[in-house]
């Protein structure tokens, strides 16, 4: 039996605000149960060297903790003098998976920065923060729509993301951090609303996997996939209409 | 006319949430106006090395703004690889004056570290840091008092921090950012209950000032604190009682 | 039709050239196709901080590319002062993948470091890595359990890793580096002797790709991934008979 | 009684030695006791980027201690590899303080980098800093003036600093490191030649102090500010004429 | 007697393979016994800030030992954050001493870095160094010689490198680890095909030395680097006529 | 013709003042020409971790630049945040040649560190830090001599440091920093009271030398060092007799 009678299949509690900051141009902050991330999105009319004069835009996203996000507190990134490893890897992560549903090239010449700050961690904060910051991200984008003229709406589709997981030989649905340190197997998935694959990241360190536990748990997570997804739609009202409409986006 | 509709002698609207965070051992959201900050209170059985074999306790804390706090984004320092020197000016100021009110032999060989996030900023952030930090110290020394047999409580009076300014001529309480960015003189004052200065900062860089103009700011501050601290005693309910009584705390 | 007249479900041609450094514990030069790869277990008797005491060993990687490893010569990462990402990436994946065939309490208190350095890249460089240090890993326990009572030989089985990717629309097997650089989805997989996964990362940042597609890259994987686990038992020699014989290794 | 037999509102014996650096466009060694400071003023012809195009000049500052400045020896912040939060703290005050009296339209677009490094250290290191580096700022510019067209001299006033506290329960002038140390209330001031404050940091870590002993303080530091000034201007001869006289220096 | 054999004049068995890297303008992986390093010479058509429109080109070299080329594993420097004081020491002196025999002026705004990566260590890495970067980079400017119009062949004379000390009251050529770590005297000299002298380097350290022993050092250094010059021609076969020459280099 | 009429076998006028630091155990304030650098040596009663348990003691150095030294204002490299290869090579260098002229087990287990300070800078900073560091050196060891049984005292002889080159196609003794840097040759001696060298440092970068230039340039150095000693005697008074001695030292 789960923490609060959930059913393996279940996802946590959910819960998305949007527009949370003021100066943001697009903030949600979401919650799984325990699990708490701000995410802005930062929109700056320029681009990365390695991207000027080429006619596109450029996603990226930087994730942190906060010290006491987690039971015991954690050392500062910012007073260790650099990322750890773990950061760097769930930043890079977030970024690749939100460029997989953006028109760069309808984006125009700017960078797009989600900001997910971990306010406090029980489980899942990756797949969390990849979540709520496409939200952010499609009313930044929205926000831009609105004040300029773009060939199309640069989001091509709906993506959101959960964990799975081997728990006590059972497979599960959006494991929180109890579940996730006794899980004898550990997948992250990304997925679009077209339910596709975009990223899928799995680990048996503990125990490697079969094919057929591999399944298991690809089909609990295009489940869980599509509910969080329903959630960002509710959370986004009409901006969902032009995500992966292709329309230019002046009449949100 | 302020914003708000203000008059000068005026603190912004002030809401203190306390025990926010479910691990940290103290916890305040704070808000003064536009102005929100994350205080949370750690408490670790061990000093730093200068204190061991002292018997004597340790005070500490640590201050950030997320990226986005701000009207544009700021990189992260963890991403810079280094600390500014505003960040190290706050952070020092924030542990030297809450410990002016902390009885360390009292306290025992244990540090609480009190990790100040700047969710929002319009000004003020480091006295709002003060002033919440005090209520998320005074809830983490409480916990102690319950757990272990103390000396004595070891908070001796309430504490609390504004900024007083003159701006358009005028001296004014509690700046925004707005008025901060305007202001010919800029002061921050770290008052006690009991009606003491702790620190006193005062920068006429784009304009010196008289000691008239000193007079009339200390004034402004005293009041804007005596507020403060009521609200901090509302916030924190019987542990209040605790402060400054000398007793030892088992029976919170 | 692939460079080298190459099938799509071929490896590249790899040659695994043992104890090639006068010092290791455990030396490997790898190399496939135009991909070489210095592998070398380094042997300590210590644990890291978080271990010690507890009657368990350690194993942890670190890559590096020389800087005309590539085409264009990339800095090093000791000149910029940090790790990339990437890296801190690769190394960790690198070090999980291969404990997850230790069993570290017969390592006992020991630590064994792999030391991936890629000579000259051509895509694969972390895949290669992988599949060379676990035979400069098995060199290196051998040499422990001649000279020490383990109660089992700690290799419990082979592991080896490769790539797969989608190019042209067609999965194929292993890829170079200009195959990499165009495909659409690209997958790391690590699979153990006995077919199971350890580690399965697939990336459709270009275009995502759908559950049928997953199922061919893994079918590939599969039977690349057993012919590379029969080149290491070739080159391990009498070595190989012991990995995964719970034997106690006396006996090598 | 003080060391020296000096008298509680006395300044310790005071020595200006300008010119003693070949190379600086200003330099000027200044003792305080045993306190020694060398203050180098370099003038380049640029501003730094937040300035570029507006047509005004720049004044900052960088402190620093010999490692053997001290009665133990402090690690060198080269070998630390970053800044102490007190050297940030410090060289960030004497660049605001001087900026106070400098008219940095008048400088044109100039950066005057003033380098205060102790050479030996006996308590106020930062006022003796300020004091010294005024010194030297006014000899830098009024080489500037002789060489170049300026609208009008750029030093708008004089510019001292010096530090008072309560030793032993009395209020006291100008504190040694030994009294600094038992200081219970510990303030430095900048003032300028006309009176007013530029500058006021008070700390009672130790104790809180009464809006009374603020105003013994704050008399106590204007006489010695008063004092400090007629040294500077013995030491300026000449050029102390062109201070706050709005004429353009081509007469100097 | 030497390990081998060897005479005191004899230096150890040398083995110089060129283009061993498929990507780099040039490259030589030298042998000198047990001292294995990976030279690559890569050209970049920019010069460096300070030289930048003087028609001039410059020569550099990096220098670094993988962890596992000695006896005990060292610390990556990309680990540590920074370089060892002995490897800037190193690769200032392989660029300076390979300079001195470039004409930077028939180079051209040209950038020839020199990476020396050593694979296996048993002292003399850095001497080995020179003498084997002095290869690849003749080999990558016979590469620019051959498509571009030069005004002379920028190689003015040969250059190679040697240790020399006393061992044991000895003095002897080319030393080994052992003898280096044993050593009285341990020197290195780098010279040119003309016998004339471009680095000395002479430490005495746990014994200063005479003019005479110098003299003798000194003579066993000058045979040694004739015959590693013989050395280098054999393995630069045609374009070994270019070196000294003066002649544009069109016809290699 | 040299600036100040000077032979090219002489040296610059030259000051040693002693005793200049009121808190280190051994301090001096070197002057060559214009070259100023403050020397001092603080004594610890540790050694460093791969000395401990050994019975020996340890002396190092370290060397910095004031910004404006020189010409131009340089860089702290504390705000860089690491030490140029410059600077860590003669740090090594002058701990290097310290050592050799002390009895590291006569010592006992102790650490003294050398500061070298460069005040001015016009040529041969590294020499004459050498030379300045000896004194202060013999002066901290005669303070421990006075409260410490030591074996016999710990400085076996006279060390002194000078640079040599040729100028113009002239050898010449002690270059200034003009002479330095229209140099063809540039040679660092260290060499004992005994007439050995410690260390010999030529490069010949803009144009290799000849065994003939050497010795000149040998015998200019000899005589320089000699005289250098003789001033380092003067400067010493009765610590001069213990070096070498032997004796214990319980009697300076």
């Amino acid at each position: 039996m789960r923490s609060n009678g959930r059913g393996s299949d279940q996802l946590r509690p959910m819960k998305l605000s949007v527009n949370v900051n003021k100066y943001a141009e697009g903030s949600v902050f979401i919650e799984m149960g325990d699990t708490k991330v701000l995410c802005t999105a930062t929109v700056e009319e320029k681009v990365p060297p390695f991207l000027k004069g080429q006619g596109k835009g450029w996603v990226t996203a930087e994730y942190s903790m906060l010290p006491r996000a987690t039971q015991s507190r954690n050392q500062r990134e910012s007073a260790r003098g650099k990322l750890t490893g773990r950061t760097m890897e769930i930043q890079r992560l977030i970024g690749r998976a939100l460029r997989s549903v953006v028109d760069l090239r309808a984006l125009g010449e700017r960078t797009i920065t989600l900001d997910c700050d971990v306010i406090q961690a029980d489980g899942g904060t990756r797949t969390t923060s990849i979540t709520g910051s496409f939200v952010a991200l499609a009313i930044a984008i929205s926000k831009i729509a609105e004040q300029h003229k773009l060939p199309a709406f640069p989001i091509t589709d709906y993506l959101a993301s959960v964990s799975v997981g081997v728990v006590n030989g059972e497979p599960m649905l959006d494991l929180n951090y109890e579940e996730d340190s006794t899980a004898k197997v550990d997948m992250n998935l990304v997925m679009t609303g077209g339910g596709a694959f975009v990223e899928l990241q799995g680990t048996g360190e503990e125990s490697p996997f079969s094919r057929q536990e591999l399944n298991q748990l690809l089909e609990l997570g295009e489940q869980g996939i599509a509910r969080l997804i329903e959630k960002q739609k509710e959370a986004l009202g009409p901006i969902a209409l032009m995500i992966g409409s292709g329309q230019t986006g002046r009449g949100v």
